[in-house]
């Protein structure tokens, strides 16, 4: 088709869109008795609905204010945050109920963990070695509520192998029977319902990802990962499932042949980039295909 | 229902998965004369199809190893890679046609952009104000190809308003007519054809999201947002929808006035979190939904 | 002076110089039995000596190759690490003494934790909550041996005030005697001797700076600062001095009465920048200054 | 000495010691008529003095508050910035004249560059490829003021060998002719007057800095780095001193023999870790020693 037989042009319109203020940094001291307790968190909140008059013309009359949001998320913190996900779903609640024209939205939080330095009552150590996450995505009435995990490192220094993969042109990686395997665990699972005990299927999900890690003899890392997904859902039947994104910390053997040395599997070289990316959803079988909005959460498809 | 009660649990299986090499850090020269050029790029390859054994079983005979998926990028370099889009669509067709069993895949590669140094031949300093993006999702024959940019990082100095907008009880923010917008860029454009000279492509795009940023007399982000959009599309039949996701990085006015001072908007606090966070498709009228897979490559519903 | 008048340009000539290969990524597996252990290290190493005519002329016959650096820190790893401290000695000592016209030199490392998973012989999280750290200075046959730890986050959810600081036209803070005291511990201990059991000490002193700081009521976080340095020292006689450098990460109560809510120091905004920034030595009196290299090896004067 | 025949212990007291406010985001726009300025910085200020009572009993009578030093940042830029170091230069004329107490500080700055988007009047995109820096240390009247930048990162293809260097037990790097030489240049120069241009001289010394790595054929690093200062000492007899701080971002040629194919210096692995880190102070002959005060500023001895 020449430009001079082409059509009229399409008109350009607002496609999918959510808006709201991210990272809002929460801190949360219960402190009913001497004994304090503290919740840190990270807050976002972006919302969907009728907002095309705000992209099309700058009309802001729909527009409930990123600032707004923030407040709303320091106001209802004054009755306390309890776990991540129950917050997520009160501001959903709130959010879809107070504004005819917001239709659903997206919460999520990260959650940092504290322990007690030497059981003080009001002095804490911040645990960094994992960071819990939360996601909400609510469209009319329905929810979609994701928890996980990131940046939870961890490392096997044997009982992991690797052969028997395919050799083409472009194939020099030698087979090994005894390698390091390590990661650092990024986990989403699905909640099918949301009257639970957040805190105390966190707490359980996390044992079971460590142990699925830890006691499985490795062929693969996607063996592992599957079996630490495997053993969620096992558990679990309030989870419909998990998605695990591990990227494979290499760690190399040195040779130190130069230097006359031998090197039985005892210095390694930890490289940054690149890195293998293993990734995978654990499900039960015959389940439905989840809504493509958990394709969006998970982060691929 | 008791446990007793409870149905045969439904047996585990794979889901979605995915696997390869991810950050292959590639550095091409091309020196055929004295005045050399360089591409500098961060490349990754994850292939989709029947890994289930591995999976389930430790059994890697379908495991085309990530490493193996490093070394075609290197060997591909040794031709040129011409543009990200380019050098993905290369490897998207060796590694589907090269396997039976890798019906598809994601690749995804960062550019960084070097500028001479004073006109010199071989001795170049990086241009770290943006970086290139692209991504390919291949499955059976179908090729998503999405384009873009990221950490563009604008403002614009008056020009900019913000009123009109909902008071409830959580909102305090005031009116302005006079604010800064500040924002860093990140857009995705979905290209509907592969025959296309990628690099020119780039730099139009970027040229017209810049000037739809300082153009447009704002009295919303997202009517900025939108505009930048717009411009994209109705310069570009061959790019179908363009989505940006765009903090909205704030600049607080500070209050002078306890110091005996005014500060008719000249001296103002740049804050780190929280930031305003607006998203957005722009695309033609009635055009068919897009695959759930540009959601996933977005990155948002 | 014009510039027929001026002087004879001196002759330019090269200062202070040092070189090495930074960040080298050692992880050391101890598996004399099923029980294994791991030591996690980027190790620097740095030499000092007569490299002039390398810098002057492109004369390389002394310049010791980084290479060559990295390859000694693995070979030397083949019979085990011990401490980060003992390591850094041993590189020191075989640098020094292995190439005339090397008189000194700097080697640093950064040590990460790592803590069995449920007991496990060879599974392993990484704990991020601290890095352990080691500076080692050589000149001549002098050596500066500096143990610390950084990245340590503690917060107090009471027991700290702040009031009776001067008033001058730019202060606009209320006093308080009760707000949340939270920073990130960043401290270097140098040592008298280096035949000592570096890894006992550094537990010890972690627990004294952590107790410090949890049992200290706070009227100002240099009080703080110095009782945690001043345990230290009271402590530990191999000691001779403590520098600390302490964030103050401000938490800032939410004004929450535009609401109608009350916020009895629950509701607070965890802000990243600026923040306080709190330093010092704490030493014993009568101490000879410190050499100008400590300064160098701490951050500040 | 055995514990029973220890001598009293050393009363333990307070050392070295700066506090103050760290990371103020200071942005301020310049809009005397419709063609805006703007000036991005990141500024520090930490006073040096009498605060032993605060450290000993929390005696805050001293202590000019951190926030008090943000209010007076803000408060001054009403007037406008200028540069950096003139910027300092007032605030440290302010806390020194301005309370008994305090005897000197440092206070140090960070610039963001920002291009106008098209020559337009008020919009504008960062330039993130470098950050200028500025340092100011006073004790009594004495002024050391330190220039730099940082995080410059060039690179030349060719012009650039390797060769020459010792060969010992650990040595296994090969001699090269032709290699990537790349770096991120950090330096430092400190000025002998304070009634500059300093705008201009940064503007001087980068382009010098640029030339001197563009220019020079490459033996060693090193050499590179000497002459990189030579030639900002040679133009400018207002600077006594420059201090560079050079990693070696190795570039590892590819080994495409495997796949057949040849490599001549064209398909390039960029590592990450470890990496060469090369330093020097480059200075005029007969110079008097810097004062330590200036190892503490440029961070090595």
């Amino acid at each position: 088709m020449t430009a001079t037989e082409q059509a009229p042009a399409a008109r350009i319109v607002l496609g999918a869109n959510q808006y709201g203020k991210a990272e809002v940094r929460l801190v949360k001291v219960t402190r009913d008795t001497a004994r304090h307790a503290i919740e840190d968190l990270s807050v976002t909140s972006q919302l969907h609905g009728d907002f095309t008059a705000a992209h099309t013309e700058g009309d802001n009359s729909h527009v409930v204010a990123t600032d707004t949001q923030k407040n709303t998320i320091y106001a209802f913190a004054r009755d306390g945050v309890g776990s991540p996900e129950q917050f997520l779903l009160r501001l959903a609640d709130h959010f879809t109920g107070g504004f005819d024209w917001v239709t659903g939205g997206r919460w999520a939080a990260e959650q940092y963990a504290w322990n007690r330095i030497d059981d003080h009552d009001h002095a804490f150590a911040k645990d960094k070695s994992e960071v819990r996450t939360a996601v909400l995505l609510a469209e009319g009435g329905e929810r979609s509520l994701v928890a996980g995990l990131q940046e939870l490192t961890v490392l096997k220094s044997t009982g992991s192998e690797f052969h028997g993969f395919p050799r083409d042109r472009y194939t020099t990686l030698a087979e090994t029977t005894d390698r390091i395997l390590a990661t650092d665990v990024t986990a989403r699972w699905r909640y099918n319902r949301t009257d639970l005990d957040f805190n105390a299927l966190y707490a359980s999900v996390r044992a079971l990802l460590l142990a699925g890690f830890a006691e499985t003899h490795s062929l693969a890392l996607q063996q592992t990962m599957f079996e630490m997904g495997r053993r969620v859902l096992q558990a679990h039947p309030e989870i419909d499932e998990v998605r695990l994104s591990l990227p494979n910390n290499h760690h190399f053997l040195v040779d130190l042949a130069p230097f006359g040395l031998d090197n039985p599997n005892e210095v390694f070289f930890a490289a940054d980039r690149p890195y293998g990316l293993i990734e995978a959803a654990v499900q039960r079988d015959g389940d439905a295909a989840p809504a493509p909005v958990w394709n969006t959460i998970a982060g691929f498809c």
